[in-house]
């Protein structure tokens, strides 16, 4: 609870009104957690972290109406969504109010190739609406089920269709964000074009999201498709192949080191021992481009239509960081990193990092456009000894070219990295939350000037 | 006429029964040119070349007819469609039979991404069709208005689109072709995937396609827009970074030097005296992120609809050869050539190029992507003084690492380098076409063993 008098929280309730709360602290705090337990050191820094009161606006009202609360009672508010995070994005630090901004779930408009929805609006429902009309998120996590679009623009960095289209950072990918301001009188901003990178991967510190504007893709029928390889490098190698031809429409190219399909669950019978695997999602009429490509170097053990319907569990929720929780399900010694490869040296980087930790760090690549070239995000799972070691690994990856995005910290400025948007977000919280109350503890460089 | 004898093609003619057929020789000796005359040197190849006569086969079995009665008569067959080549792919070298494909322009179906067609399909037809459906063609040369399907798999390599796909060479880019064979007894083939690739750009000389299947891409609302810039390079590297971003749907990307807007008849006013151009085509929902990347480096001095009705004139006819063709209506001393920029060296190479040719070369770029990677084709007006002096500008290209497609000869071999099929379309050729009767002379490294 830090420094939050019981009175200043009495105050803020009242002012609320009949906006929803929660002070259930049994619910409050397990609400206050994401997926940061994939990392044991986040575990040990945020475990027990909570906010004081859960604040469920049920409009854009609402949510202007707890912000001038919070910073009329210098009360931290902490956004949070789906809370499908890894690196606590959406946990309180100091306390406060956890904002649920699910109830935000309108589709405002969808255009041919644009969509306008609350924050709070799942993926899956959009894809849902949108995919009647012809279109689709380009992009999504491997959460998408449970997801928010909010929170994916203010946590996330790309996902399941970043292979075509690059991650959030890249111009056109975020269209337009509307955002209240932490202030005694809150100001609503509309943030259009390269000015929504201002809460682009910020966590919520500089500004409260309540709509976006996204593009669309057009929406294919996708194959899931499993191949297998005798090796991790032929897997890693026609995965490159596959996605350098622009000529096969893909959503996901993700080769996966054996023994990880281990783990896999409904998967695992698809997936020969001692064989590594390439996961797929390709659109249905380039099918047969792709197993062109393919001939006789792997072969085929899956291909069944995309169905992310309940009850079903689609190919990439065994992609992205979804391969850590596959494993993590049956094994917690282990954790994972985050890896940008140099897409002038892919294949070699990838197999020298594979000689380096043979049995340490278990790859697992998914093939990215980064800047228009294309590359791999590696998210391979590592068997964790201690957070020495875990650091260790990570320089020499950094020594050898391999870019880092550490996942086991849990500020803005020291996770991102290469995620990072290309936009003054320091500069912008100081005009949006004067006070600081904004996620407080998350943009570790910020310094408020009027606390 | 060569050694084809009147007594041969009486046989011929009479063999063809009702199968239309023209051989009043002014009608005839028009339809054998192409636009090779964009080339002083082809044009002193391949004036006067002529077929004997026209057949214009109403369908498939008139296709397979025609081709069994040259067989037997050992008549030459060289196929004809829009005529829009520029190298004298369909200009017949000994006499014989043009086929005039026209008529085989059936939609057969259009699925979801996929469509197949005759091959004398307009492709301005499939579009207006396909976009009815939500869909059209990945790529199209810049005679779209003119220029079939079929003619444009068997004479062309790529065009506005290839910005995105790449050309017809990359995988997925042809689904299928179907082929008669030049025999007595014709066989029909259907080749499906990279089989396909043996009748790409192979000018007629390894089959008769009769129909065609093409991946298909989602029908965006186009916008043209032309940007203005006080320097080339610069309208050349905004290009380039807009071919980088993968979050902005494009169709063309082309920086033209000043003074070749000069000649650009109805979009003159749009053009200021001493400034180079860059011509785009750009995805509605994607027009303000493109914008955005744009800043205040360049101007834009028209915005508007892609509009190829009858009596417009759509931006991507100033594009890819269409911008010599407008320069040569004007002045005829002019020539051109086809360079593919190293993707790794790109503005470098275009810089070194400018310098070498200040005034000789006039530059004009199509952004495309090739095996993957962003880089430029290059499609340069020439001033043009003789043979020679031609030849070395080619030479000086090819010694820096710009590669050359040389548009001034007339066989396959010697034209498409780096836009040549990976295919065995010689190989292939001596199955279907034994006796050699297909556009002969074409492929140079072809020798018939049955003559």
């Amino acid at each position: 609870m830090d420094d939050l008098s019981s009175i200043a929280l009495d105050h803020l309730i009242a002012d609320l009104g009949d906006i929803p709360v929660v002070t259930e602290p049994k619910v409050v705090r397990r609400r206050s957690r994401d997926f940061f337990w994939y990392s044991p050191i986040l575990n040990e820094q945020l475990d027990g972290k909570s906010a004081d009161l859960i604040v469920a606006p049920r409009n854009e009202q609402d949510v202007i109406r707890t912000a001038a609360a919070c910073a009329r009672h210098r009360v931290p508010l902490t956004v949070r969504a789906g809370g499908t995070g890894n690196y606590g994005q959406a946990v309180p630090l100091k306390g406060g109010v956890l904002l649920d901004m699910m109830a935000l779930s309108d589709i405002e408009w969808i255009r041919p190739g644009q969509l306008r929805a609350g924050a709070g609006a799942r993926m899956n429902d959009i894809d849902a609406r949108t995919q009647a009309e012809g279109f689709e998120l380009r992009m999504h996590p491997s959460t998408k089920r449970t997801a928010t679009i909010g929170g994916f623009v203010a946590g996330g960095s790309g996902g399941i269709g970043s292979v075509t289209y690059g991650g959030l950072r890249e111009r056109g990918n975020i269209l337009a964000a509307r955002v209240i301001t932490l202030e005694e009188e809150p100001r609503v901003i509309e943030l259009r074009g390269d000015a929504a990178q201002k809460v682009n991967r910020a966590y919520g510190t500089t500004g409260i999201i309540t709509a976006v504007e996204m593009p669309l893709a057009p929406a294919w029928k996708w194959i899931d498709v499993v191949v297998v390889f005798d090796d991790f490098m032929e897997a890693a190698a026609f995965g490159y192949e596959a996605a350098l031809s622009d000529g096969i429409v893909k959503k996901v190219l993700a080769p996966v080191t054996w023994p990880l399909p281990l783990y896999f669950g409904a998967l695992r019978p698809h997936c020969p021992d001692g064989k590594s695997i390439l996961i797929a999602m390709i659109a249905e009429p380039s099918l047969e481009s792709f197993k062109a490509l393919l001939g006789d170097r792997g072969s085929i053990t899956l291909e069944t239509p995309t169905d992310d319907s309940p009850g079903q569990v689609p190919l990439y929720e065994y992609t992205w960081n979804h391969t850590t929780l596959q494993v993590l399900k049956s094994d917690r010694t282990v954790t994972y990193l985050q890896c940008l490869y140099p897409h002038d040296q892919l294949l070699e980087k990838i197999a020298e990092m594979r000689e380096l930790f043979p049995d340490e760090v278990l790859q697992h690549l998914e093939f990215i456009r980064f800047g228009g070239r294309v590359t791999c995000s590696g998210l391979p799972v590592v068997r964790f000894t201690n957070a020495d070691r875990l650091n260790e690994i990570m320089s020499l990856h950094e020594q050898r070219g391999v870019y880092i995005a550490n996942p086991h910290v849990f500020t803005v400025e020291d996770g991102s990295r290469y995620k990072r948007a290309d936009a003054d977000q320091l500069g912008f919280k100081h005009e949006v939350d004067p006070h600081g109350l904004l996620n407080p503890g998350k943009m570790r460089s910020f310094v408020s000037s009027r606390p």
